[in-house]
């Protein structure tokens, strides 16, 4: 979300998109603050609050996304944990089949496929903001183990990006000719399962760590 | 296959690779036939063949790609059909770890998300090749309408590439450090459950299409 204008706005603005995109090439993702972006660019970090929700709000602007992703992932996680995987497609579907934001989003995947530190930072952001949100959001999961829980949020993460792949990017007539209905319903449940049980077909898994 | 040289070979077969680029590129892998890929070398169809083990062996060569990935997902289709998916993700890992295929791999599919014509050839490869196989190997499928097998090739694409992108495309950690085993043994059950019933979480969908 932008907030309101001031004088001179639009060139404060710009100043801190540039730090940021200084920072997040310099320490990636996880290792870049507000509060680093703000001394970079030499203003107070109140003022890269007052611009940007956020680290998250930051990185979309730096990758020149019109939205939010990790705001809008956390519409997904409300409601009850049984249908957390269908709403996580829906909501996935419904962002990337917007006209306002499909340019935006493939022109940020094409990045992350061509450019390797564009690449490290996007993994990071997938990983925390998103994908790490869904698998804790599912209650069950905080009984699991450091490794069982990377492993899920691996899992959840080969699913979505294999639809963004095959839908937006390949445009595989097969997946991207689907409305988002068939699509929820056939690829939910193969999120839902890794959630529960740590396999897309919804079986548990024998011998499956957990902590004791 | 390549088989065995001949005086002049090495120019011969550079001339069918040439005429068979020229024709992938201007009909596409569908409509690209050897016959074609002949008359363009102004050979005869038979030495196309003695230097190719058919098409999908010339566009494997056209693309730089040392093995034959049409060939190598015959291994998966052999056996039980109960373990199909796991021997498709088995074959799949096998063939994207041995560091004699993996960066040729990796040219071909940066090939296809920087190039459009490649990403159509591609597409057309891997559907028709690779996953139609796949879904028409499991005997359930012939009972299936054109509408619901097309769905199941789109869904078992879709697993594959989200696994190829993420452990050898965008290398997530969550999913490159983990040895074969444990991924055949969570995305091999959901490869499976696409098969059996249209899903990856293996539950039989309500009013799922299938000839009368």
């Amino acid at each position: 979300m932008r907030r309101g204008r001031r004088p001179g706005g639009e060139n404060t603005r710009a100043l801190i998109l540039e730090a940021a995109r200084t920072e997040f090439a310099a320490t990636g993702y996880d290792g870049t603050s507000i509060r680093g972006v703000a001394r970079t660019a030499g203003v107070d970090p109140r003022l890269v609050h007052h611009y940007f929700d956020g680290k998250s709000d930051l990185f979309a602007a730096v990758m020149a996304v019109p939205i939010n992703p990790g705001a809008r992932v956390m519409h997904a996680l409300e409601g009850p944990p049984q249908g957390l995987g269908a709403r996580l497609v829906a909501v996935f579907i419904e962002t990337w089949d917007d006209p306002a934001n499909q340019a935006a989003l493939i022109g940020a995947v094409r990045t992350t496929l061509t450019n390797h530190e564009a690449a490290q930072q996007v993994r990071e952001f997938v990983t925390q903001e998103i994908m790490s949100r869904v698998v804790d959001a599912y209650p069950a999961t905080s009984t699991l183990t450091a490794a069982e829980r990377e492993l899920r949020v691996g899992l959840v993460t080969t699913q979505m990006v294999g639809l963004a792949m095959t839908r937006y990017i390949l445009r595989l007539p097969e997946i991207s000719d689907l409305c988002a209905e068939e699509l929820i319903a056939r690829i939910g449940p193969a999120i839902q399962g890794i959630l529960e049980t740590g396999s897309a077909a919804g079986t548990p898994l024998v011998g499956q760590p957990a902590k004791d």
